[in-house]
């Protein structure tokens, strides 16, 4: 799972490849591993564990989802400072110079060599499997529903957020909406459609690159972070989001079912 | 090149990697070449010839405008009706049981199996090659222009075509408008949007898949293969095309400049 240039380190994961449910689970941030290759980019420890290093608890949180719900998750295993998985090689953000407060040396002075071969070694074989999984489950008639799983900071320069659970969309908003209907049915989180971020604020690039192209159902879901802080809390919130999935695709298919 | 997976014979080539013009250009239907592993799909070599198997004349003409352009060329060495790179996995047309007049019997009981073998042979290596010249063209600020060429049979169902040049786009009309403005102007081409078919027909697969995510200018060409029918031909007609695509995005960019 290398790629040829770049860390000889695998970039991604496949858990639960076989998986029956519908559900394709994603998650970018998965991970705060700095390939020694990288260097420390410039940051102290404390800054490559904060939160622009990765999303804390949203790989806890997506393998108990992929549990509950048997789905396959694909994931990240290197830090977003090296290549942002859900930004396209040219955004600012991909291979950021700041992230927040936070200046990132490593990033300030990228040479277009360099670029090239962090794409080459991050976000190529990254997408590259996730197609594939995308692909071969349409082949045979399997369509999956695409979800990626993020999590957000409960205090972002210096302002609190009382948003707990974000519910975004790309183009088609469908699944989205229901995820929204289910949440604030079923849960007493703060729920709330395209916050803290919305696609015009470019954060849906895998939603667009890998599930818009198809037509598939997707939507990204954003939990903050505070609320998934240990392992028992990820897997908490799995059991508690695990239903909500299930019905907001359920309500989904049974509205197209009565309009087809 | 190979995949893991079904045939082990290169899927496709590039060709001029380092042009240094800001057209990519593919081709997708470029060969008609069928892998000994998957004998003759039941029809006659009459068929496997036809233009069921392949845009004739498509190839020569892409190479004859990536040497006056200067352009990277991504194309297909696989016939089409192993896998029709211009279509999702799921598409009836994807590995065509029928195509026009002709039956395809290797086609016709394709087993889940064999569906995703072909998508994971042909299909993932061909567009995950495209997906790199993109992205590493995009890392390094010089975002490509996707052009993929065809070509349609002047007789279909027996019915005669009159249009000489067809130029389809996807969600982003702008690049194709100004080809066809172009064409009209420079040569003495029956040209014409959107004609023999359009997006709505399923056949803009590539655009939306490669070009649509990333915002990348883009247009499909459809030249009927009556007119690129030998090397002369395809040479003549990548002269008479090359300065309508240069001129076509040269107008696009001016007219963005001017807006800015």
């Amino acid at each position: 799972m290398s790629a040829s240039t770049g860390p000889t380190v695998p970039v991604f994961a496949v858990e639960n490849r076989g998986g029956q449910s519908d559900f394709l689970l994603v998650c970018e941030h998965a991970s705060n591993r700095l390939p020694k290759a990288y260097g420390t980019l410039g940051l102290s420890a404390a800054a490559r564990n904060a939160h622009i290093a990765w999303d804390p608890g949203a790989l806890g949180l997506a393998r108990g989802l992929a549990k509950r719900l048997d789905a396959c998750l694909v994931h990240a295993r290197v830090t977003r400072l090296v290549y942002d998985l859900n930004r396209p090689p040219h955004a600012p953000g991909a291979m950021p110079a700041k992230s927040e407060i936070y200046d990132i040396p490593g990033n300030a002075t990228l040479t277009p060599a360099q670029r090239t071969a962090r794409t080459e070694a991050v976000y190529l074989p990254f997408h590259a499997a996730l197609h594939g999984e995308i692909a071969r489950r349409i082949a045979i008639g399997r369509p999956p529903v695409i979800v990626t799983i993020h999590s957000f900071t409960p205090v972002y320069f210096g302002k609190p957020r009382d948003l707990e659970f974000g519910v975004i969309h790309d183009a088609d908003p469908a699944l989205a909406l229901k995820v929204v209907e289910q949440a604030q049915r079923q849960t007493e989180l703060a729920t709330r459609l395209n916050e803290p971020y919305s696609a015009a604020d470019q954060v849906t690039h895998t939603l667009r690159l890998q599930a818009t192209p198809y037509g598939l159902d997707n939507v990204m879901l954003e939990i903050r972070n505070d609320l998934i802080g240990h392992p028992q809390a990820e897997d908490d919130m799995a059991h508690r989001l695990a239903p909500v999935l299930r019905s907001a695709l359920s309500e989904l298919q049974r509205g197209r079912h009565r309009s087809a």
